[in-house]
């Protein structure tokens, strides 16, 4: 149809990157990029954090468990931010504010300004050649994070972004069929066609060329939540002012 | 830079759409670009629902307030999913699974899951000379939205997108500077770059063509959290099994 949606169709998440830096010109069109996305009424309520400090970037790969959040040709972490919101705020002024500021809605609205922005920030990479990978891995030990950003109240990382240029090219992961995930007027039943992604996600997971395993999407999911995980996020975002009502 | 770039940064929320319905061509290229963005842990928790009914519309448009969620090229509703996940889950499996897929990292996880979608959604859409607006104001009552949509338990509405042929051309809105929205390596003080943005705003709400006031961003904050709004957001994020530890 056209080069930008080649590029969204063509996407696949990078995991080996060359060792070459980014350089200013690209990381200024992905930080542009990211400010453009639309925000809800006009809040613009994220932070982009650029990890240039190699000790920095090395206690996030530990973190996170990857070594790409070390190695690749810029690291970003994106974070909520309603910080800002409160500038020159007198402190009757905050106080009206506060319960406002603090209630789920504004979690949502401010993880939601976030990922809009950082997904401009992948089409923009991903538009010039780079590789791009999202690091919810991040969320492995929030605090940590929080306290290596130093990030005030009101801000949260939420997740990382790993870029550079590709040292891989993975094959592009299926997706659940339209009919699983696209639905008119209302929700609708899509258990066979969740059945028809299992076996074709079977058959990938055998037939591809590395790691292969015998696997289905809705046993690696049962799998997934069968395991706590992250409980202790709930605590951070509502220590830091978030999702507290 | 390119075509891509190109269309992030000519972003702007158009609120007028010629009487013009998508064709299947282009609605098709959205969702396909929606499906393949970035998911955490290849959970795809989200949803899509396409608007073709008009008494839904209206519906939606009277929670809404905005005259534009009606009168489109198409309207769609994006939710967060985690309902897929417990597909074919004996009652074991899913009393095991509940106490995880019921907490803060899962809705944070289908929150971010369905806006990277939405906006591969919106780039797609803009990337074929279509116009799209983010309806956050669909929050404005969101359990007549989960009615209207019968959206099970761990499915919820987050908010609205109408697209269509832009019947207006508004001015680019201006961003806060990169100064105050991205730092190297940990948060950094940024008043002066908020100050000098609230100068460039009141100039710029003066002079644009049209509903033109006196007015700072900072101000427009303050009043925005001032009067509480959205609280029951809460109550029906929780009912239907999001949010709650």
């Amino acid at each position: 149809m056209n080069q930008t949606i080649d590029t969204l169709l063509n996407h696949r998440s990078i995991r080996q990157f060359k060792n070459t830096k980014l350089t200013d010109e690209q990381l200024d069109y992905i930080i542009r990029s990211a400010q453009q996305a639309s925000t809800s009424s006009y809040m613009m309520a994220y932070t982009i954090i650029g990890i240039t400090d190699a000790e920095k970037k090395a206690a996030l790969a530990e973190v996170s468990g990857q070594p790409y959040v070390k190695d690749n040709g810029h690291l970003l972490v994106f974070c909520a931010d309603l910080h800002r919101q409160t500038h020159s705020a007198t402190s009757e002024d905050y106080n009206q504010m506060v319960d406002n500021l603090e209630n789920s809605e504004h979690f949502l609205v401010s993880a939601i300004d976030a990922a809009l922005a950082a997904q401009n920030a992948a089409i923009a990479a991903e538009s010039m050649g780079l590789g791009i990978c999202y690091l919810g891995s991040l969320r492995n030990h929030l605090e940590r994070v929080d306290e290596l950003l130093a990030l005030p109240t009101h801000v949260i990382p939420l997740f990382g972004m790993a870029i550079g240029e590709p040292a891989h090219q993975p094959e592009r992961k299926p997706r659940l069929p339209k009919s699983a995930i696209y639905f008119e007027n209302e929700y609708q039943p899509h258990d066979d066609a969740i059945q028809t992604f299992d076996d074709q996600i079977a058959e990938y997971y055998q037939s591809r060329s590395s790691n292969n395993r015998s696997d289905t999407w809705t046993d690696q999911m049962h799998r997934r939540f069968k395991k706590t995980m992250r409980m202790d996020v709930t605590d951070l975002v509502q220590k830091k002012g978030f999702n507290k009502r």
